[in-house]
């Protein structure tokens, strides 16, 4: 990049002063900044110097501190938090733990019964009469709530669709077949969630839709645009009344290389042995922290994540980051002295990833306490720069505001003010009336290391959640001052 | 994150099909798209048919086909090119080479000449009298220029500072010492350049500096945002009647644990061996390609980044993502069909690092030739995503227009538009009247791998800086349409 030293001077200018480098590393430093000074849309309006000193605060300490990876690193450092599991019970105790550490009020779990799945020993398939051992070789995983195989395996050929169109298409041919679904993600589409959302699709409903056909199992493409040797996970459903067959994913690049060889037109024969199960229901809970309100303690708004991950990998951003942003956000406000109006209270929910049923419970649970969600902010796609704040209705109030006070926003980089906001964790409060806001980061990179053994600690960056997590620490302040 | 299946329902609904999945995944994907609908600022135009079906054409086939990376993962496995070695010679082969495989025309080098720095074997340094090895050890490198040590190195206590008021303070106290810069880049600088900037001069100046003040030698905190054990070189300069003397940069990890070990009290003796040293002149070249402009040739939209690299990592960032993303805009260009009215030129500077040999070459080469740059765009901040458009003026034509079409860019994360622009290759051609645009990446995580061994491929990720050069692309292509 761009040497300094290119226009310095021998000496700084008279007056300039050497403070903090040379005048000539300052007008270059104001150079870098140029673009910075953007001008962001229409209606702005002078925002109050208590929140404007108030985001300064909490984003010079956010910065310098970098706390959100702190605690990130402890929830990463328990491991893999599958739902039902010790290690999310391991979680539980750790995130009641830093609360009270963290000196948040009101600190509690709240019992939440989920529904526990096993992946057993790790899963196998080959594909028999392969060249060599390596050739036969494929990296797969069970998706989540999958049945496991019969002892030995199930060794069948493979028939390749990539819609569950083309699967209506290959009729009674799918009988007795393993479906392998290989739609790639669409690199054409420059919102990774789309892609994502527009290919998941074969990962949630394939094992119904290819045993209805008579299959006997299916393999998934991993729901990833990159071409590598790790199967991502996640969940998949059966449907009553329809057989329950076994469901892998399998890794991009051995897709390709299944893809290929169907090509050359012989019968492949895949055989997959898994020993996946589901246990049934297990005890578990959500956490609750919070910072009491000044004026009205029982107006809320929420920040949280889900503790609750993937087994493969450490759920570092998948929902690690989202977790650890949410404490941080508490952090910060405390931190910079400040308590504001309404409560704001942070929510690591469990069960995101199996059926939502924490999100559930706590919905159902705070209806009975006669509590008021004002704002519900659900942290739930990686611990990214944030790009956008997504929140409620077009036109709403929520909205119009945080659009006119976007210079809280613009030196974390949050430029962009749309409607939206929500997700499965808060879904049934944003259903009975609470405004739905979201930090929205760039997610290019998500669905690399999603649902995958590459979701580790190592995957997130401190400086990127912790600008995430400042974000969600104004956003939240100024909400629990303003009311909506 | 948020799974889809949540709100499936068991078979689409009647109408919306289930091409490219459910008829719910295609809702939940809209509604993930959602944020991405924002309304750009103030005074859009509608973008004409023609720049609005060649952006979509190039978008989709640079994020299938992710070009650039492909290109970088040549130029980065050159290995590091250093200005005037056969490593620089090798990617100027490989650059021609490249250029002409590519179908660019006119393809050639243009010699320059360079002075050639070598590191001579690894750089040492030992806290002398510390209790183990490993204590005794110190992670550094050699600054780029440095003259190196006598033979056995040079022994000497050391004295910190963090600024050059502080060092003036020291005054004869720096004598015979080895005066340490210390001060970190700030974090709570939001704009990483500009904390770069502010931290620079220790770097760039520091020898001159201390040695005014009698010191042997520099040691100077590594420029990142990160503690860790990687030393970041960088350009550093000497001055005309002010001793020589060596400079080296420290880990930021060992600047922390050296600054400890200081603020212990007693004096602490650090003896750094380097056999850097300069060579001397050394023959190099930038190179040049470029599609013709159909109507008006010799008026040319100028993309470039700089083929030499500092010798640690091997320049994946630093700028070989700027080389490859200049590559992949004419390559887009290509193969989409287009050939524009102006000519779109890449150039891949030589020396941009050691004394922008190559750039000032390239201006007064072009003045020679009635050549009529009329806009130069330079990438070299890495490869990271795209967060802004910076283009000349405030309020000038080129800005102006780009900001009144932003929809073309918004698919791609770009919604801001500021003046700016520039930079060292292109600087000559900007002071002579050309207008700068540069596409502006989020560089939250550039100066962890700056300068350093971990700028290597891995470190750039394919789609990120395939949305960089997508984004050249159509900025290249607009503006030789349109001109200025």
């Amino acid at each position: 990049m761009f040497v300094y030293h290119k226009r310095m001077r021998l000496r700084p200018e008279p007056g300039l002063g050497r403070k903090g480098g040379t005048a000539c590393a300052a007008v270059l430093a104001g150079l870098a900044c140029l673009w910075m000074g953007a001008a962001a849309c229409a209606p702005r309006r002078p925002v109050p110097a208590s929140y404007a000193s108030a985001a300064e605060k909490m984003r010079d300490i956010g910065l310098c501190e970098e706390g959100a990876f702190t605690l990130l690193a402890r929830i990463a450092g328990v491991g893999p938090r599958l739902t039902g599991s010790p290690g999310a019970a391991a979680a539980v105790d750790l995130a009641v733990r830093m609360m009270r550490e963290l000196g948040f009020e009101n600190v509690h779990a709240e019992p939440v019964s989920v529904t526990r799945w096993v992946r057993g020993e790790k899963e196998e398939a080959e594909v028999l009469g392969a060249a060599s051992a390596e050739a036969a070789l494929l990296h797969v995983c069970a998706l989540g709530g999958s049945d496991g195989t019969p002892g030995p395996g199930i060794a069948a050929p493979v028939a390749e669709v990539r819609s569950f169109e083309e699967l209506d298409r290959l009729g009674p041919a799918a009988r007795g077949k393993i479906v392998f679904f290989n739609r790639a993600m669409d690199r054409t589409q420059t919102d990774a969630f789309a892609a994502y959302g527009r290919a998941a699709d074969q990962r949630v409903r394939g094992a119904v839709e290819a045993a209805r056909h008579g299959a006997v199992a299916v393999l998934v493409r991993s729901l990833t645009f990159r071409v590598d040797d790790f199967p991502h996970t996640g969940l998949m459903t059966y449907e009553e009344g329809v057989p329950r067959i076994p469901a892998a994913a399998v890794s991009t690049a051995d897709a390709d290389r299944l893809s290929a060889l169907l090509g050359k037109g012989g019968p492949v024969v895949v055989r997959l042995r898994m020993s996946c199960r589901t246990i049934g229901p297990a005890p578990s809970a959500n956490v609750v922290g919070e910072i009491v309100g000044m004026e009205r303690p029982r107006d809320i708004v929420l920040l949280g994540g889900h503790l609750d991950s993937w087994d493969l990998g450490v759920g570092a951003h998948d929902d690690g980051a989202g977790c650890a942003a949410s404490l941080e956000a508490l952090r910060l406000i405390r931190a910079a002295g400040l308590r504001p109006k309404r409560t704001v209270r942070a929510v690591l929910f469990m069960d995101e990833e199996f059926g939502g049923t924490g999100g559930r419970f706590y919905a159902s649970a705070v209806a009975r306490a006669g509590e008021r969600h004002l704002v519900v902010m659900e942290s739930d796609r990686g611990g990214f720069m944030p790009v956008a704040i997504a929140a409620g209705q077009p036109g709403g109030p929520v909205l119009r505001r945080l659009r006119a006070w976007s210079a809280l926003f613009e030196p974390l980089g949050v430029r962009t003010f749309v409607p939206g906001g929500g997700g499965v964790d808060v879904g049934p409060l944003v259903r009975s009336g609470s405004v739905p806001v979201a930090v929205i980061p760039d997610a290019q990179a998500y669905f690399d290391v999603h649902h995958s053994a590459l979701d580790i600690l190592r995957s997130v960056h401190p400086r990127e959640l912790e600008f995430q997590a400042v974000s969600m620490a104004i956003l939240a302040y100024v909400l629990a001052e303003e009311g909506i």
